[in-house]
This record gives structure tokens, sequence and C-alpha cells, in this order.
């Protein structure tokens, strides 16, 4: 049924603004994009154009006031994610703010704050940060099964967001703000080592190397484009990352969770689609050239069950605490990359 | 853009129906689903409950008449798939039918003169018939690279379709109007061998055989559950074909298309995800268990390419004369089956 | 232990003929090779040199003459395999014979008879044609599996034997004394069907159809240089058969035994060894060039069980009817091939 | 040529002394095993009926005194790894010793002391540790590639050795002398670091932690049954390293390079053989259950090639230094472990 459609507002339109404004008002059933604000001229006019019909500011305190909202999607600059989403949080609007909330922890956690004092007026106010490897269906399967008990307890969560080489500047300069590899790469997979081993699972130490193999650049920004870490829970549980901006042949996300009797892997064959080549070189198959070419279905998803919770009152799909969790260790392992210090938590 | 959206009314609503409006109505950008016609009062009721603020019709006639349709699809049952399509391009309207459009011959041979008759007066007039697998991303990266001629001329095509066994007796009565195993389950890979060897070569010779290994049942209708064929074209290129009902893993739909230096195999390690499992049994993986978890987005990007075809009036992507011609090899290859002999064209 | 240890004499020391004498003589703990011969002086020169103190003749005859031996391998030029066959045969000697006995099946079907006859007086003798692939550990795993009756009765067989393309003159020399590409690439996989099928099973009909893509010269032999085959057999059992000349990556040789409620699949990831490159054009695995990089451990089995049974006095690992039965299909194949007809049998 | 065989004694003849016995006597064409030496009479028993005609005896110095030796295989427990290796160096044989030397990295440091003054009287003379692995015919494809520079320089290796979990209480025993996960388990990937990254490469830090999961009863040995390192090296390299004795499905050893434009992986798909069942579970491969069942044909290699050398006088395939700087590392790991700080290295 589709009676009800959610009415949604966007914050920002870059490349992922862009992509949720599409999932939301033409791939989500339930949804119906109403308005848009950016400050850039370029991004409203594509608006105009591909999201007919739809209220287009270029600020968005004005959007807020003036547009018929439900449902906020911060999607601009990180600089600006908490702010949008606090002054969403006080109208009462739902939200799903793209990740991270905010580098800065005390204000992430002030978003949280918000959020459950905002709770006790709007009961139904939904508030969720936009970790989009919690849609994608193998990681789901992979956490059912695992949440099942099939394999026993998880006992070592390996994982790694390994991007395609760029061989731009893009990464020196980005790096400035990104809040480094950790925060701004391995954010997903310190989410996914969370929700396999405990959202409130307390970490005992952790500690980071890595390397400029090949944007020296990095250094500059104290920042490096490959690096490992590793971290050590109570309960007799550990971890293992690795994050890269060198691959040659495209993005190489894979997860492993090994349990007491037996263990699930996800996209260790990683693979774009279901060819193979056989040629002189010898049997090729081709690979995702970056995140959203493997994870598109999984923001689809996103957009899909966000705006369900939404509608029909059902908790978010993701703990907006958690999210900050996740940030946190992302800047401790980001820490101990730079000083080399192992950091212990007592 | 989403400026205009392709009026378009279903007929049948069983379960590829559910699906065809489901994926029109919800997933497609430029398409709305105003109206849909069946005479099952079920179906008539997941639709005032699924597609929100649609007309429904007992009858398609009245469909026709009343709704204000651009395009029809119908996916009602086999026998008035060609009735049905031929009075919606007699009204000029759009026509996406599910295959086959018939199993008799004739009758399907005469809905293409008719539609080329109707281009006369209506020269947008878009129809064609949904061979759902040329809008496989693999397929089609598959059916690029062949093309390019980055392997050579293709020399061999083999290609299956193999269905997850069922239990219940569904088959056994189902054979009895499929038009048996060849136009039935093997009809997309015929589609497939025309696609990659060419619509319009000839063919030489071709025979089949086949068992009943585990529903007996079929032989009463001329049918098998395990068939073989070969096919042999002008121009010194062969095909094989394998079709079976009997999978214990699921949907095993698998191609290859073996060229001059070089070849293409879709699907080989067929897979329903991302994920593997370890445990004392070894490394497993798991299958689709049946043809649309395997094929959903070619579905829907079938959807999306059909509307676009007939808003922007680009040419229909398949030709609804080689759909017919699938059907005719199909037919053959089931004669060469229940007959034991080779047939051979001059 | 080690104590006693079969005496072998090698006949021909062409290709294969020196892979045996090696296997044999270097890694198969119970044999010594004695004694070799072959009318090449640059084979006789290359046996003083790697198969040291051993006698080495110029003339087989010679050899069973004078060297004390207790099993011969044939592995002389198929024109003699027959012949020398018959003549270690006649003198009681243990025989391994490289397939196939004869491409005259009167003649190979003399050898079996001489054979039993022998058997009379020899009833410890051993004779067999030396079908490698069934030494293969995997093939036998699948094999024990099929046989333990885990995915109940096989229904359908298919399997290859896809040579890397050679761009030489050779096939076109070859193939005017291999007997067809049935006889010579698919013999195996004949061996392969009988093995898992039946021996005995009776066949119902057969027929082949193949083109010429890459060596035009063939066509003046009657041969093909891709070719693909149907049989059909008693008890609802089918099988197919694909040949070809003309792979780009390497040896793809893969078999399939689809039973009733599983299936058991060889090789169909085929690839070299453990290793996968990951660059610019994707991910990739290389392939084995040829039969021998593919099969060298199974020919070493091979070596190792024959002079079991051939010490131990227990069954031969294959019988020898059933390799002459593989060799007359391979010719009923090739016939079809060539003359377009289906063959049936009463 | 097999013209000179290498007189080889065994000494020890547990389950590795077995197998160098068999790999050297019966499968390495150049070798003969002469003598063997235990005090194990059940031992010395399967010697009598395995290795016929060889001298057995119950003293490893009165072996080297009475058999006419050119080589030695030190196989016997590893407390007397060195002192079996320093009486055969003062005699001037040739040594392949299991690893590791010892322990104690002053006790093996001095036995590559006493390696290197001997050669000043035996330049002839070969001494090298049993690193099997780099016999493996994928790790030497993979190291010849990286080293060809294929993929530019080694950035990051990561390797795992993670056995079948054993139920028995072996492991709780076997910690006691084992040296712990990191030197027994680890020890092949660390090797393998070394030859990847550079056996000479200055390391700058490293750390290890780890969990005792299945295995409780290790804690009280200083040791764990699941543990993960980072090292850093000089250069801009790094290594993640993962052991573990608890894997449900069999032996796991993989190891990855990734490098400035590529990567090669060895083993990331583990599998036994070629085979792949089919049934309701999905699609399913198995495993080698245990390291030898995965290595053997290294095995037989490192067999076949330090009896190469020491006939041929060509160098030692691997670097006794290397060997004992691979045990220096793995020691240091298993401090991290148990202390749990980062060691630096100035």
């Amino acid at each position: 049924m589709v009676a009800e459609k959610l009415r949604i507002g966007i914050a920002g339109l870059g490349r992922m603004g862009k992509r949720h404004a599409i999932n939301f008002h033409e791939l989500t059933a339930r949804a119906n994009v109403v308005a848009a604000s950016t400050p850039d001229p370029n991004e409203r006019k594509w608006a105009t154009e591909a999201l007919e019909g739809i209220e287009i500011f270029d600020d968005y305190d004005e959007m807020l006031e003036k547009a018929n909202l439900q449902a906020v999607v911060v999607a601009s600059i990180t600089a600006v994610h908490a702010e949008q989403t606090l002054k969403a949080i006080k109208r009462g609007l739902h939200v799903i703010c793209e990740k991270p909330i905010s580098i800065d922890i005390e204000v992430a956690q002030s978003v949280v704050t918000a959020y459950e004092e905002s709770l006790k007026t709007h009961p139904k106010q939904k508030v969720m940060c936009a970790f989009s490897r919690r849609f994608d269906e193998s990681y789901r399967e992979a956490h059912n099964r695992v949440q099942n008990g099939e394999f026993g307890s998880p006992v070592f969560f390996r994982s790694q967001t390994a991007d395609l080489y760029d061989s731009s500047d893009f990464f020196a300069e980005y790096a400035k703000t990104s809040g480094g590899i950790f925060v701004d790469c391995s954010i997903h997979d310190i989410d996914l080592m969370l929700w396999f081993l405990g959202e409130d699972r307390r970490i005992k130490s952790l500690q980071a190397v890595g390397v400029c193999a090949v944007h020296p650049g990095l250094v500059a920004s104290n920042d490096r484009d490959n690096a490992i870490a590793t971290v050590e829970f109570e309960g007799e549980k550990i971890a293992a990352l690795y994050c890269s901006r060198m691959m040659a042949a495209g993005q190489e996300d894979t997860s492993e969770i090994i349990c007491e009797w037996g263990s699930v892997r996800v996209n260790m064959q990683v693979r774009k689609n279901h060819v193979e080549y056989h040629d002189s070189q010898g049997v090729r198959r081709e690979l995702p050239q970056h995140y959203y070419e493997r994870f598109r279905e999984a923001f689809i998803t996103e957009a899909s069950e966000f705006t369900a919770c939404c509608l029909d009152d059902t908790p978010p799909p993701i703990s907006l605490q958690s999210s900050v969790k996740a940030v946190s260790i992302g800047q401790a392992l980001q820490r101990s990359l730079i000083s080399g210090e192992k950091i212990f938590f007592d």
C-alpha cells in the first residue's frame, strides 16, 4: 500500500545528496521528496531538472521554515551535519544524517542528547545516522546467521575498506578535513565491528600503524594511505582493520566474522557482477570501482526502511548512540596511528 | 527528469503481474500504473490494497475502453497473451507482453504482422515481448564485450535454465499447457542464443533428448524434466542447451559464449549474494531459489527501459520478430525431444 | 615397504613415454624401470642420460626377449599400441597401454580377447589402458560421493575437454591419424561418462555436430575443432559432451554429474594454482596450459596403482573392455559429426 | 640423470620425520635414505618395515659415527634440534633441520655462527631450516611476480595460519613447550613476511593481542588460541598476522601481498581439490584438514631441492640467518601478546 507518503526535504545536493534525492524520490514507494536546500546554484539547477515539482531553497533554515516536511535527509558537508540535524530535531522532524554526525565527539554526543530530550515531547521522532552497509543484503544475512548462534559466539572480526587508487590530488586536499583515514574510510568497518561484537562491549585497548605509500602529500595532514589496526574487547574478542586508498582493481570491502565453530565471510570474492572473461591472461572478473557501485542497493534499502520506520513508528534500524561511538573509536585509532602509541582504556 | 509519466494498465495480477505492477508503480520513476484488470477477485482485492488509487477492472476490454492508458503490460495467462496484445495494438497503445506471445507460431506471427501494420498509422508505437534476461547487468556486459569483438567471433553458445526441484504436483499439471520444457524453461536461453549468435542467422539442424527423472507424471503430457539439445547454425556456429526442473540447491542459470580467442561466462559461479559460510562441512555459499530472485533487478531495468522507449520514441530494446523466432525454435526442439528425430532445415 | 620392485620396460619415449619413464622410475616407490625401447636415436640418447643404468633397445621385440621384465608400458605411437600390447600379453607380462589401444575397434577387441585367453594361463596378469583422469584426486572424490548415493542416482553427465589453441599446423597434420576430435580429445570424457553412468549401460542414441572455426585445414581430414554431442542411455540417463582445440586461456577440462537430489562439479573453476592477481584489469587467475600440467599428479598415482595391482595381484583399476567401449563410442560420435546423422542403437 | 644419490640419515621418526623419510626415500630421485635414528622403539619398528634395507639406530651420535652419510634431516623434538644440527655441522655434513632450530635465540644464533665457521673448511656444506611454505608452487609464483616488480613495491603483507580445531587436550599440553602461538603457528607467516618484504629490512615496532576462546587451558601456559599482530617496518611497509587454533572447516592458510599498483593473493579461496557439491545447503567445497594436506607437494619439492643443492653445490634455497630472525620476531610477538605492550626497536 502506498497510501501515505513521507514528505522529505534534502539538505545538500552534492554527490551523496543527489543519490539520496533520487533514491527517496524515485525508488522509495512510500516517500516523496518535496523540497531541497543547497547554497550551490549548480546543485539547485540540477534539482529543478531532476526532481520535478519540488521546492528548492538556497538556505536550509528557510526550507525548514517554509516547506511542509516530515523528515530531513542531511547530506551536506560534514561541518554542518550536527547543526542541521539539531535544527531538524528541534522542530520534531525525522532525520537521517550522513555519517559522521560530527568529527568532534562532544558535538556529536550533544546531538544524541538533544534527540533523547526531544523524544520526551516527540516520542515518535526518528533520528539515525546513515550507515549504509548495515542495509546491504549480504551483511544482513551474515549478521542474522551470527546472531542466531549458528556458528557460536564471534571471537575475531576482521574488516577492510579499500578504495580504488585516485591519482588526482583529491585525497591530499580532502584529508585536511576528513578526520583521517580511520574516521573516513574505516568508519563502516568500525560500525560493523560494533554491530557484530556488541554495541555496548567495552574496548580494552587499540592501536594502529600506517604508511604513506602512494600519496606522500597526506603526511602534511597527519594522515596515511594504508593503515592497519587491532582492537581488543572485553569478553575475549579481538578485531583487525585495514584501510587503504591504493587499490588497483577497484573497491575491495571485505569482512570476516570468525566464531567459535564456524565463520562467515562477506565479499571475500569481490566481484562487480556475474561475468568472467577467459583470455590469454587467464580467467578474469571485474570489480566495482567505488563504494556506491558496490552498495547502491543498500542505499535504496536504507531509504525504504528509514521511511517505513518514520511512517510506522518502529525503532530506527541503527542506534544514534552507536554511530557516535563508531566515530570516537575511529578518532582514537587515528590518534594511535599518528602517535604510534597503543591506547589502553581502563 | 520525472516530468511526464507513462500511464500504464496491467492485464493480469498473478505472480508475474503483481511483480510488474509493483515495479512499474513504485520503482519506475517515469511510469504510473493507473489501471489493472483481472477476472480474479483475490487479485483485484490485492490491487486495491497494494496499488493505491488506481482503477480496477474485472474485464480487460473495459479497461482498454475506460482507463486513460498509454501502455499495457500483458501479464495474464499465456492463452490470452496474443488476443490482449492485438487489442492493445489496435488502439495504438504501447504493449509489453509476457513471453511467449503464443505457443501457436501462426498466432504469434499474426501479432507481429498486426504490429507492423499498426506502425504505419502509429509510427511511435512500441510492442515488445518481456525477455527479462536481456536486461540483466551481467548478460548485458557479456553481450557488449562480445559485440565489441574483444574475443573474436562467437563459435559456441552454451546455456542452461535449471530450476529448483518442486516436489508438488505443480509441474505435471502445468506441463499440460506450458508448451513443454523447451518452450517454458529454455525460451530465455534460446532468446540469448539468437542475441549472441545473430537474430537472423539461419539454423541448419537441431535435435534434443531428455528424460523424466523425478517427475514421471510429465510423460503423460509429452514432456520431460531434464533435456539437452544441440543447434547447428550456418556460418560455423553451434549451440548446446540444458534445461532442468530438478536442481537441489537453487536456480542455476548459466551461459557461456566461446569465441575465437576468448570466452565469456555468465553466472558460472552461481551465488545468491556475497556471503560464504565456513563450517565443519567446508565452505558454502547459497543460491537464489527461483528465477525472480536471480533476475529481480533485470525486471526493474526492463520496466524502466520499456517506459523510456515509449516516452522518448526510441527503438524497443527487443525485436518482436525475434521473440516469435525464439518460440518457434523452442517448439522445434520440443518436437525433436518427443520424436527422437533430428530436424534439418534446408 | 619397498621390498620388491616391479621391473618395468617402457616402449616408446616420446612426450608421454618420457613422462611415464620418469614417473615409474623416480616417483613410484615400488617400481624400477629396467629397460626401454624406441626406434628413435634421440629418444635413446635421452634415456641414457635420464634413466641411469637401464638397458636401452632400438627394437621392442628385442627388449621383450632380452630384458628381465615383469611389466611393459606401451607409450609408442598409436598405430603399434595393439601389436605391442598383444606381444607382451603373450609373454604373460603386465601391460599398461596408452589410450587408445587401437582406433580400429575390431583390433582393439582382439586385444581384450587375447587378454581374456591369457588370463587362463596367467591368472595374475594385469592389462589396462591408461585412462589417467580416473586417477585424479578430484574425479575420484566425485566418483566416490556419487557411488555412495549421497546425491541420488546420476541423471545427466556433462563433460568437456578443451585444449589451448595451438597456432601451429600441428593439428591439421595430427588429425590425419588421430581418429578425430571425439576419439582424440573426448575419449577421457567418454570414459568418465561410462564410469559415472555405468560401464555396462546401453546407449539408445547419439549424435554430434561441429565446426571448423580456427583450424580450417581440419576439414580435409574429416575433422572439426569444436564439436558437441548428446548421448542417450537406457534407464533415463543423458550426457552432453564438448570438445575444443580453441581455448584462449589454457586447458579447460570440466565435468558435471547432476543427480536426483544434488550434483557434483569437477574443475568448474579451472585454475592452475592458489594464486590470484588484482590489478587494473580486475582479479585474475591463471590456468594450466596443457593436459599434463592439469593431471600430472594423476599420472603419478596411475603409475603407483598399476604397480601395486601387479605386485599385489589386485584387480586392475580400469577394465580393459570398458576402454574399448570408450573408443567405439568416440568413433560413433565422430561418424555422426561428419555425416550429420543421429545414430540409433536397437 | 640419477647417477649419484645423496646418502641421507633421518634423525627422529615422529610425524614429520616419517614424512621426510618417505619423501626423501621414495619420491626424491637423487636421494637415498641410508640410515635413521630414533630413541623410540615403535618408530624404529616402523622404519624396518617402511624403509627397506636402511640402517636403524637408537642413538643419533651412533648414526653419525657409523653410517656413511652425506646429509642429515633433523626431524626430532625441538629441544634437540640445535644440538643435533651442531654435531652434524661439525662433521661437515649437510643438514636440513625442522623449524625452529631453537626457541632460545642465542642457541639458534650459535648454530648460524657454527655453520659460518664450518664453511671455511667445508665450503660446499649446506645447512638450512625447513620452511616448507617457500617451496609451495603458489607462494613461489606469487614471490616471482612480486620480485619482478609487476605490481610495484610491496606495501602491506597480511598472512594467517589457521588450524582446524582440535578438541583433544593436545594444545594445552603442547603449548607448554611450543614457544607460544606466534612461534608455533605464525612462524611460516613471519618467514614469508621476511621473504616478501626483505630479509634485512629493519622492524620499527610490533605488537599483538589475543584471546583464549576455545582452549581456556592455554592461559596457564601464557598462550592464546587466537591472536593478531601488526608489524611496522622501515621503508613504509606494514604487516598484519592472524593465527588461530579454532577453524571449523579445515586449514586456512592465506596470504596477501598488496603492492603499489596491484596485489597478489595466495589461497584466498581455500579448497582441498577441484570438486564442488551442489545440494540443498547450497554449493560447497571442502578444505584440507591439516597443514600437511595443504602443503604435501611443497615438502616433496623441498626434499628435491635440498638434495640438488647438496649434490650440485648451489646455494641453499633459504638463508639460515633469516630462519633465526623469524624465530626472534615470533618470540617478540609472543612477549607483546602476553604483556600487552607494544615493542619499539630503535
